[in-house]
Parts: C-alpha cells; sequence; structure tokens
C-alpha cells in the first residue's frame, strides 16, 4: 500500500492511498496520515472520493513530523568518499518540518549561497510510539518507507562541525512521492537507491551498503528518546554528492533532480531560486 | 511581566501570569502561552482564577515549541575552557519538546550512561513569526527570556562531532520558571547567570561574556530558518561545566541543580534516575 498526503483540488490539505485507480481520500478515517499512522487506521482504510494525481498537489508525506533524525555518513562508499574511517556510532543531526517539500514541488536554493547539493536518501516513518527497541524487535515499529532528499546548503553546513544550519533552510528536503508499506519493499538490502540531476545518475548504491542499517537505526535512535508514530528517520546518503566532484556540482534554478528507489518509486523536485 | 505554562490543581494544562497575589490563570485568553504570544495576547492579559504557586505543577515555559535552537561554546571563559579558539560562526545543534522539564520537576539521568553534566543558559523566545532578520531589528522579535539548564549526556554527545544524541534524551533539560518579559532585564549585557549544584556554585558569567550575543544569534538563526512565535533559542553555557572538572562531576539522583539568571529567577530541579 501507498500512502501519501497531498491538498485536495478543492485546497484542502489531506492524505490518502494512490492505487491503480487513482488517489482514494482517505481524510474521513483520520485527518492527517500521521494521525492514521498513530491510530492504527491504515490497514483496511477506505474512501469514496478518487481523485486523479494531475488533481492533487502532493504534500511532504509526513509534513508535521514530530521528530526529524536524520543519519550522516551512513555508506561505506560515502564515507570514503570523504576520506573518513567507518564510524563505531551512527552521526545523528537533526531537520524542522518547514524545511520539507513534497513529490512536484519546487526545492528552494536560498540567495546567501550556491553551494545546493542533493543527498538521495531512504526514509523510514515509525508506526509507534516506541523507547529502548531491540534490534531483534526494530522493524515492528516501522510504518513504512519513502524517498527523500536531504538537500544541503554546504558552506552553512560547514561553518562549524554541528550541521544544523545548512540542513534546515526552507523547503531544501524532498519528502515523497509517498509511504509504501513495508510489505512493497521485500528484502530491503537488495533493493537499489538513485539519485539524478537533470537525468544523469550521480549516486548509485543498494541498502546492503548501508553501514548502520535500519533495525541498528531504530536501536540507536530509541535508545536516546521517545519515537512517536510519523517520526522520521533519514538514513544517510552515498556516495556521489556534487559537493565532492571535480569540478563540485551544485544545483541551480530549473534543475530537475529525482530520487528512486527499487520498490517505492521516484520523488522529483524542481530546483527554484528564493 | 513573568508569563508561565503549568498544570492547573484540576490537572489540566494551562498559563498564566505570576504575579504578588499568586498565579493568574489566563488559559481563557488562548490555548497556551505559545498560542497567546502568536495572537500577540500577552499585554494586557487578564484572569479571575489565581492560584498559589503551592497548588500548581510548573511545565516547560514553552511545552511544545515548533524549534528548539542551541547555541554551543558561546562564552568566551568556556571555549577557553575547552581549548579552542574562538569561533567565526555559531554552532548551533538542536533540542525536541520531550527533552524538556518545568522548574520543580525532576531532570532524568538516563540508564544508559553516569555523565549527566549541567550547563545554565539563557533561554530566548521568539515573539514574531521572521525570517531574514538585521542585527538591528532583531530584539523586536523577543517575546522574553527565561533559564535553561541545557542538561548533556556527555559520552552520547561525543559518539561522533553531532551533538544530537547527548542533547536529546527525555526529560534532560529543564526550563523556567517562566517568560520574563524584556521589560524585566533592562541591559541584559550586565545581567549576571550562576549555576548551582546542591548549592555550591559552579558556573557564573555575566551576558557581556557571550561570543555571539541575542540580536547576532537571531540574525544568524532567522538566516538558515524561518522562526515562529514560541521558538526557543538557548545562547549556551560558561565555563565551569562538570565534564572539564578534575575530577570530573556528575549529577546522580537526588543532587539539586540552579540556574539563576539575575532579574528573571532561578530555576531549580531535582536529580532522578530513569
Amino acid at each position: 500500500m501507498r500512502f501519501l498526503s497531498f491538498v485536495t483540488p478543492d485546497g484542502r490539505p489531506g492524505w490518502g492511498k494512490a492505487t491503480d485507480q487513482g488517489i482514494v481520500d482517505l481524510s474521513a478515517v483520520a485527518p492527517t496520515l500521521r494521525e492514521a499512522i498513530a491510530a492504527g487506521r491504515l490497514a483496511g482504510a477506505t474512501g469514496s472520493t478518487v481523485y486523479a494525481e494531475s488533481e492533487i498537489k502532493y504534500l511532504p508525506v509526513i509534513p508535521s513530523p514530530d521528530k526529524i533524525l536524520c543519519v550522516g555518513l551512513n555508506y561505506r562508499s560515502h564515507v570514503l568518499e570523504t576520506g573518513r574511517e567507518l564510524p563505531a556510532k551512527p552521526s545523528i543531526f537533526t531537520r524542522f518540518a518547514n524545511t520539507q517539500v513534497g513529490h512536484g514541488q519546487p526545492m528552494i536554493r536560498p540567495r546567501v549561497s550556491e553551494k545546493f547539493d542533493y543527498e538521495g536518501e531512504l526514509a523510514v516513518v515509525i508506526g509507534k510510539t516506541c523507547r529502548h527497541v531491540a534490534r531483534a524487535d526494530a522493524l515492528s515499529v516501522v510504518a513504512g518507507y519513502a524517498c527523500y532528499n536531504d538537500g544541503s546548503i554546504r558552506d552553512w553546513q560547514r561553518h562549524t562541525i554541528q550541521y544544523t544550519p545548512g540542513k534546515n533552510f526552507p523547503a531544501t528536503g524532498g519528502f515523497g512521492p509517498w509511504l509504501a508499506t513495508p510489505d512493497e519493499l521485500g528484502d530491503l538490502g537488495r533493493r537499489a537507491i538513485r539519485t539524478r540531476l537533470n537525468g544523469q545518475e550521480m549516486q548509485h548504491a543498494t541498502f546492503d551498503d548501508l553501514i548502520f542499517d535500519v533495525p541498528a537505526l531504530i536501536e540507536y535512535c530509541s535508545t536516546f528518546t521517545q519515537l512517536e508514530p510519523g517520526d522520521v528517520i533519514i538514513t544517510g546518503t552515498t556516495g556521489g554528492v556534487g559537493a565532492f566532484r571535480e569540478p563540485p556540482v551544485w544545483m541551480k534554478a530549473g534543475d530537475v533532480v529525482e530520487v528512486e528507489i527499487e520498490g517505492i518509486g521516484t520523488l522529483r523536485n524542481t530546483i527554484a531560486d528564493e
């Protein structure tokens, strides 16, 4: 099943499921996808209003999560690219909800920097309130997966050793197109993720290259924080980011950036200037 | 004026103002202090229900801010203590709302670490939605000030260079006792902040020792994020933290930790084990 958040043709925020017949409005089941996850109302949710994809405007999969936890340097290939050693613990930073945009919406390059870089990532959406989750139980707290583009303003990311400023400019993080439930994916480790800029492949990995896999990240994060339904863990990016290319590649207005994950779909955003 | 969030004697979350006659319930003016700030309803807000301080339970001044931005290494004395050079840009990390506790509530030492440290800080609460605020205009977006204890789990803070895990254990951040409006403070630079552990002074500074003062922090933060009413900027701690003492000092169950700011008041918390 594929669940998404969107603006309805009459301008109302809503959520629903993507089906072969169109997008079924499920807003009567719960006010938001986040609340539907919390109430355990995804399975079996039905509605009678169906939209064509062209009628709706995608919102971030979870527009207002309680927490967005991001992982840095989590693919062997990306760590080697930056010249670092493999880390003993996950590197965790955060994004605010107002940094997110949905599938098809512009990602905004701020006026204070030209160093706007892509980072194609797998996003994990949490399904239950949980703390101290053991690795063996971790997949039981996952509501589903989505594509994320952890768009980064590289000079602001490196003002100090804390990444926060460069990861939190408004509308720099693409999150979509939808939440794919775990049954859509099967064995996650063999799935591939690709990032394309204007049609050219820039990043490509399979999830078995993750240093800290999804259960390890849930175990670690749930030790220092209580996770809630709708919380998002963005699992890190792989080699090929623009900052480490020679010469560096920065996203500019009019560019089209795509993050494709096998079994989920393709998140596509254009770049626009602030 | 001193505004606070609390649980009423009948167990309802509310907010009000601290006066010589007691705590005036202002929950009829707006549902929360954050919403009252957003609606510009603080000045002149009145109510007829008055509680004694002993009847209420303090909540964090803003229990659910949209954003909590924290500044690292922002006093000359603390930077010198850590052996670093003065930074060119503020070091910004974040806390989640569920890390906060009110005045008088226990701060929780997690079971996975004994390295629980205090950090007495000045918290700035934002009063208006704003972006790209120039230094000269920065104080016009301040709703008020409070004491903050940015309680830190030092080993988890240093798992990697990102501080997030060590700053986000539940109930590790004291925030109170109330929001003091700017007229309560006068010239902020000459005011002192002190942290006491079991009555012994551990930290002491005046705000003219800040490397990045409140206007500089608002200018910097509002460049990379849109600030909202109720957002919190925690301005960093001064020398004297437990981690850099010989031998190190860690907070343990039963300890009493206080952060006092002249012109605001004293935030007091006990330490309890998870």
